[in-house]
């Protein structure tokens, strides 16, 4: 095992009618920057639950964060935060709000030219502002973490960052606030955890025991309860289940001292940036090609994946290997997710100019062997 | 799912050679109470480095903390800390002197007549000292967590308080620092470890896949860890993967929102405070008597357990149940724990002694369903 640093300080409010703690969660004299997304909040009931646990704080609104959350938004909101001295943001809602909520946490305080700069170009973050929040979809596991991802359409760029401060305070999870939520957007929340867990799990054997069988937890979990996820939206049990693996798959557990591999996600992050495809559809079309690309440098996990996830038997390694991205792919079809390259717009254009955005950066995955060339290739492969 | 609120703050530090940032990790003007056990910290090379790291620091010593930590070797300790004004405690050993410097932690600030009222009588212990661990045995779990079984000899008893305050605010697992230890504590951890994770999972279905498959894979690794952390002390990946698991077996995650049943515990803090026999060793020996005893009531969950980590073949529940039973006893047995009663001196006096103690008390269980009788009966199951 690699040597490590895990610290993930965030405390988890689960379950029903747990909204109405935030008065207490947030501090008294605060003055509190609400951030939401397209207005789902006022049709679930969310909205009104925040406000009323709220009544006695000093709260200012900010809508309108967008999927795949904007730079040229987000800059909004870091102006009101620097007029109106904020000290506390409350994101509310989805992954996206959440993670455009991060960036404001390091980008009004920010004392450089461009906060952008903290994304793109590493540019340290010497403060951040505190924040909390209520997520209402089970997908990203932003509750959990101290990522973000970011986009910049202007420049055609959608891309990650971290920083020690944005660790949420708090995340308030109710699952009974998913029930309303369109299925499009349970399937998506489906497959982004499960390939959450598999780019922290699809690398090379590394002696990790415990964090290989954890990963595997987490899929035969969510697995066994997606159809039900799908069939009984109302089930009380099966969301917070749901939510909970969500959360699980990318809060660092799974990855201390072993490797990852995110070329799954940064090639979608790639391909959702110039078609505008769902984060969880790009990786569905991805993923089970990358498996198939990377057969030689994979092939020891996707063995051990499909045996005891699938419970392929024995029998030629590439047999193998080929039953368990066939499984793989059904198991996102079981979930409505049919990916395929013509649906998506995922033109010759397009792999060209994902594939040349990629090679322009550091080669990806744990042996750091996939650059333009290889997305070329990979893209080719998708269905 | 039940509502559960989770937080877990403790920053882990793992790998070798990272006890020289203990330096770093204590605020530099602390006065520090370094606390230690029996002295093998000095034949295993840990005090050396310890010292090393905390060259610039104001430290004072207090060693002797026992296994099955006693109130009135800690009561001597917090005189100490209240005459010098210590402000950061740092327990460098194993979970007993972890345990014991938790209960110091909250003890020397307590304004009541006697801290035992922390632990016996659920006492409210308003402020903390704030502590830090190295551990140095994989065993406990104390590292991340906020637990602390405390005993006082006097009164026969052994006692577990929590506090929110005493999560470690680090803790140090260099793994390279448990080569040297004797396989009879390296084997009373394994069991330690299994047994954390049953008590959190052999209690009745209650729809937490998650949990259930977590608590599954940490033992699906540790069996398959445990003959090489028996067989090759000095292999460092399995005796990181075997702390890991050490530590990942009590640090919350795998009991939330869900049951436990910490009977095997409980039974087995009083055979120790009877008889003086490893806390390990007394897990060993109540544990499958208990699940005998318990068989209708966990029956579902045993079968289960069985049949996901033994591999049991379907057939009748009585015979899946013996099955799984005799396969966790020779699990125990392959890490040279044969636990018997004779051996340990359980005679009909201690049975008797053990019941009417746990009698004097809430019943035990998920189901609150063992108090003194259910305690002699299974206690008469044992081997």
């Amino acid at each position: 095992m690699n040597n490590f640093v895990y610290r993930n300080p965030v405390e988890i409010v689960f379950g029903k009618g747990q909204i109405e703690k935030l008065g207490q969660l947030i501090p008294k004299d605060a003055k509190v920057l609400l951030t939401y997304g397209g207005g789902s909040i006022f049709t679930n009931g969310v909205y009104d639950q925040v406000k009323s646990a709220l009544a006695a704080h000093q709260v200012t609104e900010f809508g309108g964060i967008e999927p795949n959350p904007q730079y040229s938004t987000l800059m909004k909101a870091v102006e009101i935060v620097r007029r109106e001295g904020i000290n506390f943001l409350l994101a509310v809602g989805g992954g996206s709000t959440l993670d455009g909520t991060k960036f404001i946490s390091v980008a009004a305080p920010y004392e450089g030219a461009d906060p952008w700069d903290i994304v793109e170009a590493g540019a340290k973050a010497e403060k951040a502002i505190p924040l909390g929040s209520v997520i209402t979809l089970p997908a990203t596991g932003s509750e959990m973490n101290n990522l973000a991802v970011i986009s910049r359409k202007e420049q055609d760029k959608k891309l990650p960052f971290s920083h020690p401060d944005v660790f949420p305070k708090f995340s308030i999870i109710d699952p009974t606030v998913t029930f309303s939520l369109p299925q499009r957007q349970v399937a998506n929340g489906i497959v982004d955890t499960f390939v959450h867990v598999m780019e922290q799990y699809m690398t090379r054997p590394f002696d990790a025991p415990l964090q290989d069988r954890q990963a595997e937890a987490l899929i035969l979990a969510l697995v066994d309860e997606a159809p039900k996820v799908i069939a009984e939206p109302e089930n009380y049990n099966v969301r917070a289940n749901l939510f909970w693996m969500a959360t699980w798959a990318l809060n660092g557990w799974l990855n201390v001292g072993t490797l990852q591999c995110w070329a799954t996600h940064m090639i979608g992050h790639e391909l959702t940036a110039q078609t505008g495809t769902d984060h969880g559809r790009t990786l569905a079309l991805v993923l089970p090609a990358l498996w198939n690309h990377q057969r030689k440098e994979k092939g020891e996990k996707i063995v051990q994946f499909g045996k005891r996830v699938w419970g392929i038997p024995d029998g030629p390694t590439d047999k193998m290997i080929d039953d368990t991205i066939a499984a793989t792919k059904r198991f996102f079809e079981s979930v409505g997710i049919r990916a395929s390259r013509a649906e998506y717009g995922v033109t010759e254009e397009v792999i060209q100019a994902v594939a040349k955005m990629i090679g322009s950066r550091q080669p990806l995955g744990d042996r750091a062997n996939i650059g333009e060339k290889e997305v070329v290739e990979i893209l080719h492969l998708c269905d």
